[in-house]
């Protein structure tokens, strides 16, 4: 047995209005509260430490830099780091990274129980689009805001496991999991901001979105046999919903924990490593299973080539 | 609308005494029944004319080459194919196919109205293991008996729509959806044979393994915004249970039909093929949101490997 105890932090909406230091504070208390629960790692969302921007059309680049975080950690986000040090509980989070370089990315850190960052993640699949829609409810920009990831799907090893990172649409993505599958991932944590309201399809309803994202994580979850640890910030955010449903799933691909409320809420599970094994080493034994002669056009191509093409 | 009213016809248990001439009456019925309902294309599993053969270890090669078709349609099945392009019917059914070279395959293969085959797909990801497994509460001998298919996942346009196929086991894997979402297929059919006990593991149970099925396809057919259609061969045959649960998805992941028992039982849906183009433009508009420079290891590597290695 490997256990390790896993807090998913999930965070109410944080207005545009609301300063860092205020959700920080929100932030060290779920801290709290999972230390109280035996927790070892604790993650947090996507974008914790801001309202969900990229929903705001933008064309100052100050105004637009402001969101961002030019180190990490910050003078913000320092007591965070600080009590989880002295907690010895390792952090997962979600920022916007403004690079010396000057370049933008929607970014993921996983610290050791040290506080030491042990692995940095750039959002891959970024959402949404870069010009402004006149077609949509309302914007998702990520596409104008961020530059696409460019450092893969790596893992690491933390706490006697592999562990891997990805953010929000990246779950939808098979082969988000299937870069970290092939690589052992046992934990692969992440944060999302999805809006509750799809913004080309206003009748598509909660819970149909609710159903997708478990889906996604289930099925990721179960196709490489890790654990998987999907943490939202949830609720309404200046009059937009977003959509709560943190879960931790099991190398089965089963919820094993699942947050009930669209607030600042705990979740945790303990999770054994080496529950991994059976599926790693018998129905997803990629070694003796996968077919890569026939997977060419995955990474060949991009779009949809018809056969008539 | 392009609309194709689909019928998935699983079939109960097939002894391992049947003969194929009354599997064949059988799988008339069915077809009856689905022309009744409106059927454009019907749909039968996996190995559809003899028992699960694969269980059985067999050394003789005359034994083995008795449960293969040599042609298709042949005698046996020449009274379906007749009657289906009666009823302007479309077919899948999948058999166990001897070339004229001597090489083994599970095979499936798609009419079109008039009974001509359109299509034919050799099972890629073949479970299972070829040598005797003393391991095992019973043998699952798919890689002693055929080989890995050599056709790879091709779409076919029939009925004004893209259709692929898939087998059984493949429908685990991402990379079998994800090659036909490539090719933009609207439609994916398949057949399983899926014991209801798990050979390594009995405790897992059979509600467990009905998830599993789901799962898999309800994220297959969601990421890839195509309509799903898997049917089951299932029941007892000679003492060795196979589950039902066959289903038809839409494109958003959902399922619309599902089987009740685990016998002869017909489930149908009309199949609008427009309803793929949401999905297609939208989160899954692979032309704007993959990301192929960083899928390398998916088609460069088999196996697992750390980070370490």
């Amino acid at each position: 047995m490997r256990e390790i105890t896993v807090g998913g932090a999930q965070m109410g909406p944080i207005q545009k209005a609301e300063s860092r230091e205020a959700v920080v504070a929100r932030m060290i208390v779920l801290l709290e509260a999972a230390a109280k629960r035996g927790c070892d790692l604790v993650v947090y969302p996507e974008l914790t430490l801001t309202t969900f921007f990229p929903r705001y059309w933008m064309d100052d680049e100050a105004e637009i830099d402001a969101w961002f975080e030019r180190e990490m950690p910050n003078g913000a986000t320092k007591p965070l780091f600080d009590r989880a040090r002295e907690l010895e509980i390792a952090l997962c989070l979600g920022y916007a990274e403004l690079t010396p370089e000057g370049d933008h990315y929607n970014t993921q850190i996983l610290t050791d129980r040290t506080g030491a960052i042990v692995g940095k993640y750039r959002k891959v699949h970024l959402p949404g689009h870069s010009e402004y829609d006149t077609e949509r409810a309302f914007q998702h920009l990520e596409k104008k805001y961020f530059l696409p990831g460019d450092l893969g799907f790596p893992v690491w090893r933390n706490m006697d496991a592999w562990m891997g990172m990805m953010i929000c649409n990246d779950r939808r993505w098979p082969e988000s999991w299937r870069l970290m599958g092939l690589q052992g991932v046992e934990l692969v944590v992440f944060g999302y901001n999805t809006p509750s309201v799809n913004s080309q399809m206003g009748g598509e309803g909660l819970e149909k979105r609710l159903y997708h994202s478990e889906l996604v994580i289930c099925a990721g979850a179960y196709q490489n046999a890790t654990w998987a640890v999907a943490v939202a910030k949830a609720g309404d955010e200046d009059g937009h919903p977003l959509m709560g449903g943190s879960i931790i799933v099991d190398p089965n691909g089963f919820v094993v924990a699942k947050a009930q409320t669209e607030g600042d809420e705990l979740i945790t599970a303990v999770c054994d490593m080496d529950a991994t094994v059976f599926g790693k080493e018998t129905i997803f034994d990629f070694a003796r299973h996968r077919r890569i002669e026939h997977y060419g056009p995955i990474t060949a191509q991009t779009g949809v080539k018809t056969p008539e093409a």
